[in-house]
C-alpha cells in the first residue's frame, strides 16, 4: 500500500463535517487524520463519529504537526485568510472553502502568502466540479457550441439565512453571487470588462435594514464584448435554483436539475415531480469530487485547477457589482485592479 | 375560383358537429352544402350555426342528391354499414367515423359495396392523422430505427361511458382498442400472426355485468416475429393516456404528449404542469387532418390513406382478441379470414 | 342567421396572409370582404385564394366604403400610422401589427386620433393570446404566485432579417424586444420606472456598420422595485427562443415549449426532440386567437384588451432602452412621458 | 466507538469489486475484513486497492473464521446455493446477488439451510433500494394511488452477454426478467396467479441457437385480478431501458430517468440529452443502499426486506414464463408451489 495524504479538517459546521466525512470515507488516497473546531464538543463528535482519534480547538497545533500534509478549511469566514496564512508558512497544502476573504486586501495577503510558500491553493467553487457543469464546459472549449455570445446564471437560495450571519457575510454579492461570478468568468473563458446591477429588497425588509437587497440582476459584458446576465435572490419561492443557460453561435446549453426524484406523479389535477431544493443534494457529488480532484493534484503533484486567481477575480466582481448598486451606474473591473484606484 | 367538393355531414353528435365545423371552416376545398341527423332539432341548429341552408332528419335525401359529391358519415355505429352502402350505390365518396360496423359479416357487405361502386372511403382511425404519430411512422419508414422489434401501444380513457352506451358498443376491444389494433399494425407494416389477451374488470362492476373487461393488456405476434403490447382501460386514474413507444435496432421512440399547456408551476412541493385529458384536445389538429386529405384524394383523385382493408384488419383483430380472453388461449388471426372458419 | 362583422385587411405579406386566411376561414362572426396592397398581383392572389371578390391596391377604397365595418392593418410599419388615423377618421374598428409607429410623436398622433374617432384599435401584441401565456397571466392574477419580484424574459430569433430591413426597422428594441417591452409590463402589472442596456454586434458586424446592436439584456426597475431581466438576440444558435419565467413568493412559472412535435428519438447519443423554429409555429393558435378577440370586442361592443396605452408604453421602453444604451446610464421612463423632455 | 459488522466479499469480479468498495469506503458501521476469488490474481488485486490485508482463494476460510460476521456472496451464479448453505452452517449473515441458484429445487435447498440455521439472507434486487423506487412503493402504500390496476415494467439492456454466458445464464427470464418479476410483485403487494409469455429470437441469430429469446412480452395476472406487462430485451437499440408505470384508480406513476446529465443541448437539430446507458450508473446508489440496510439490518438485529420469499417467488415466475413460451399457453404459478407438480 502506497501512503495516503494525510488531511486535517478545520472547523466541521454543516459543510465542514460533509468534508471531513469525504475525506474519511471517500478518497481513498487521503486520510484523515486530525479534525479542528473552535467548538471542543463539535470536534469531539466528528472524530467519533469518523474514528479519527485526534480533535483539537486550536489549528495552530495543526500547523505545527509536520506529519499533516494538508489542510480543508471551512471554518467561518473571518477566520480563512488567517488559516490560510499559516498554512502556507507551514508548507501544508490547503483546500479553503469560498471566500478567501470578505476584503480584497485581506484576499490578497492571504494570495501572496501561498504564492511564496509555493503551496498549492484550493478555493471551494464546487460547481466546477459538478458533473453538469463540468460536460458544458468541455462542450464549450470543445468548440461544438461555436462562440459564445451569452450567458444566463439563476441562483436563488430556499430562504434567507439569519440576521446575525447575513449582518456579517459580506452581503449578497460576497457572499452568494460570488459562486455565479466565478461560473461565469469560467464557462465564459473571458476577464470581466464591466458590470451593472440592479437590486431590490423585496423579500424581507431586514435586507434593506442591513443595506442590502435580496433580489438583484447583475448585467456583465467581457473584454470581447459577450454578455451575461446574472440574477439572484435570497429566497426562491419554490425551495432553490441552480440553472445556467449557454448560448453560443451554434447551439444552446440548458443546464440544471428539473426533477429530483425520477418519478413523474400523474393525477387529474397535472403531472408533478419533485425538485432539488438543498444545495447539499444539488451538490454532493460535486463536494465530494472536488475534494477528490484536490488530493488528486497533491498525489501527482499538479496545480489546482481553481486557485488563488479565480478567487481573487470572483471577489473583485462582487466589489464592481456593490458599487455599481450604491453609485447607479456601470462599472469596470478594471477599478479594483491590484494596484488599481480601489 | 375553382369548384370546390360539395360535402354533406351524416350525424352531428359530439363529433359529428367537430366534422362539420371542419368542412365549413377549414377545409378551403370543400363546401358544407347538407347536415342530416335523426333529431331535427340537432340537424337545424348545426346549420345555423354554420350557415349551411339545407338540412334533413332523412339521410336518404342525401343520397338522392347528384350535387353532393361526398358524405361525412358520424352518426350511431348501427348505421354506419347501411350508409356506407347506400352512399356507395349513390356514387359518392365516404367519409365514415370507426368502426365500419360492429360484426365482420356486415363489414364485408359495406366493404364489397364500396368496393362495387368504386368510389372512396376513409375510416376515421384520426391517429394516422396526429403530427406526433405521421413523424414516428414516417421515421420508420426511411429505415432510420432500424428493424422495429416491438411496440408497446396504451390507451386510458378518463371515464367509463354511460351503461347504455358500453351495452351497445361492441366491448372494449371493438370500441376502444380497435384503435389500438389499427395503429400497432400501421406502425408495424406487417400482418398480425397471433394475440394474447389479459382482461380484468377493475374499474366498475358494471363491466363484468355486462360480459366485458375494463382493464386489458393484448400481447401480438406480427408476421415476421416481432410483437407489440397493447395496454386498454375504460378509466385513466389521471385523466386520460394515448402514449406508443417504438423499439427499433437503431433506437426507440416514444410518442406522447406529457404537458398540454406549455407551462411549468413550480413551488416548494414540486414542479407542475397540465396534460391533456379529452380526446379532442389531444386530436384536435388531426381531426381537421384526416378530413383535408380525405378532401384533397377527391380533388387529386387519389386513393385514400386509411380504408377498407384497414378497417377490416383492425376489427378482426378485436374479435380475435375477444376469442384469446374468452377462450384463455392465443389466437390466431388466420381464423379470421374471409371465407375462414369464424 | 346574425350578421358578420365585414372585414378588410390591408397588407397581405407574410403575416398579413395569415390574418386573411384566420378572417376568412377561422372567425365564424366575421367575414372577409375585401384586401388590399401595394402589389395588385398579391392582392389579386390572395383575394383568388380565399373566394374574397373585391381587391385593391389603393387603401383609401377601403376606408370610404361604409360597408366595411373593420380593417386589419399589417402592411408595412412606415405606413401604419396614417392607415390608423384614416380608418379612425372613416369610423372603423382597428386592429393594426405592431408597432403603430417608429417614433413616439408619430405613434401618440395616431392614438390620439383613434381616442378622437372613439373607434377601437387592438396592437398586435400575440403574445398576450397565446395559451401559456394567457394562463400564466392567469396565475399571476390569482394570486397562487404571492407577489412578483422577478421575471426574465428571453428572445430570440433565428436568423437577422435582410440588411434592407434591418437598415428601416428602427433597432432591435423597436423591432424585436418590444414584444418583451410589452410582455413583462402586462405580466408585471406594473409601471415601469428605469432601464439598463447592455449590448453587442457579436452575430453579424452588419449591426456594428447600422449603429445597432445583435445581443442584449435590458435591465428593468417597476414602480414598486419589482425587476425584470430581458435578453435579446437577432440569431439563436439553435433556431428561435421565446420563454419567459415568472418568480414570485409562492412559486416560480416558466413557459415555453421545449418539443415541437411530441416524439422523443431515443438513441445511444442521447434524446431528441424537434423544437420550434419559427414564430408562426409558436404562435399560431395566438394569431388566430387575437383576431377572435378583436372581432368578438366589436360584436359585444367592449374595449379591446391591448390598445394604445400599452402600444405606446412598449415604444417607450425601446426608447429608453435605446437611450441607456447611447449614453451608458440607466435611464428613467419618465424621460419619454407624453408633454415630457424627450 | 463501537464494534463494526466485519465482512468478506467472496467473488470480485465486476459487481463483487463494487459490494467490496461500498463495504470498504461507504458503510461506516462495517469494514472489509477479508476477499475471496476464485483467481488469487483477482483477489491479491482489490485488497491491495481497498487495503484490506486478508485474501484468499477458498471460500471455505472464510466460513471457517469465527471473526466474520458477515458474507457478501458476488461469485458465479452456479456456487451461490453452495456458499449460502455453508455460510448458513458457519452461522454468518449473508448477501447474495440474485439469483439464489437457477433451478428451483436448488434454491430450496439454500432457502432452508438459511431458515435451519436463523442467520438472515437478503437477495441483490438492487432495485428496492433505488430511490425512485422506493419513492414509487411508498407512495403506493400510502393509499394516495389508489388500487393499482396495471403495473408496466420494461427491462431492456444495452447489448447481448457472451455467448459463453448466455449458454449458462439459466435464459433470459432467469437472468434478466428475474428483476423485473421480483419488481412487479413488491410493487402490486400481491400473489401471482397466471402469466402468458410472447417471446422471439429478433436480436441474434445466437439465441434462437441457444433456445432462447432476446425480446419478449410477459402478461401477469395477480391474485385479485390486477395485471402487468413485462417487457424484456436482450438488447435496447438506443442503450439501455428500465422504466416502470405504474397505474392506480386515483393516478399514475411514471419512474424511471430520461437524462443522465442535467445538461439539455440545443441545436438547430433538435434538444438533446444524454441518458443512462449502464446499469452501474443507474443503479449506483442503489448497490450503496442495499449494502449499508443489509449491514444496518445486522446492527439492528431486523430481518432484512428482502429475502427467501422473495428470491424463490421470483424464480418461480421464471420458470412460469418458460413453462409458457415452451407450451404455448398461459401458466398458474401454482404449478410450481413446493411440493407442486412442478
Amino acid at each position: 500500500m502506497t501512503q495516503r495524504v494525510r488531511v486535517a479538517v478545520i472547523g466541521v459546521g454543516r459543510l465542514g463535517r460533509r468534508h471531513a466525512e469525504v475525506i474519511a470515507y471517500q478518497t481513498p488516497q487521503a486520510e484523515l487524520v486530525a479534525i479542528a473546531d473552535a467548538s471542543a464538543e463539535a470536534a469531539r463528535t466528528a472524530a467519533d463519529a469518523l474514528r479519527v482519534e485526534r480533535w483539537t480547538t486550536d489549528p495552530a497545533e495543526i500547523m505545527a504537526d509536520p506529519n499533516i500534509d494538508a489542510v480543508v478549511i471551512a471554518s467561518s469566514t473571518a477566520t480563512h485568510a488567517a488559516l490560510i496564512i499559516a498554512a502556507a508558512k507551514a508548507g501544508k497544502d490547503i483546500f479553503c472553502e469560498k471566500p478567501i476573504a470578505l476584503d480584497l486586501a485581506t484576499t490578497d495577503e492571504a494570495i501572496d502568502a501561498v504564492a511564496a510558500a509555493g503551496v498549492r491553493l484550493q478555493v471551494g467553487f464546487q460547481r466546477r466540479f459538478d458533473v453538469p457543469y463540468v460536460k458544458a464546459k468541455s462542450m464549450i472549449d470543445s468548440g461544438v457550441m461555436g462562440s459564445i455570445e451569452f450567458i444566463r446564471d439563476a441562483m436563488r437560495d430556499p430562504v434567507p439565512a439569519s440576521r446575525e450571519y447575513l449582518a456579517t457575510c459580506g452581503g449578497i454579492f460576497r457572499d452568494l453571487t460570488i459562486h455565479n461570478f466565478d461560473n461565469v468568468r469560467w464557462l465564459m473563458g473571458q476577464d470581466v470588462d464591466e458590470v451593472f446591477t440592479m437590486g431590490s429588497a423585496l423579500v424581507d425588509p431586514m435586507f434593506a435594514e442591513l443595506n442590502d437587497v435580496d433580489t438583484s440582476v447583475v448585467s456583465v459584458r467581457f473584454a470581447n464584448g459577450s454578455l451575461a446576465s446574472i440574477e439572484s435572490g435570497r429566497r426562491a419561492g419554490f425551495g432553490y435554483d441552480v440553472r445556467t443557460e449557454v448560448f453560443g453561435s451554434e447551439g444552446a446549453l440548458m443546464i440544471g436539475y428539473t426533477r429530483e426524484t425520477a418519478v413523474l406523479h400523474y393525477t387529474k389535477e397535472g403531472v408533478t415531480s419533485d425538485h432539488v431544493q438543498w444545495f447539499l443534494d444539488r451538490f454532493a457529488d460535486a463536494y465530494t469530487a472536488e475534494l477528490v480532484a484536490f488530493v488528486q493534484s497533491i498525489v501527482d503533484d499538479t496545480p489546482t485547477s481553481v486557485g488563488s486567481e479565480a478567487g481573487r477575480a470572483a471577489l473583485a466582481m462582487a466589489y464592481a457589482a456593490e458599487r455599481s448598486l450604491q453609485e447607479h451606474r456601470p462599472v469596470k473591473l478594471a477599478e479594483f485592479n491590484r494596484g488599481g484606484t480601489a
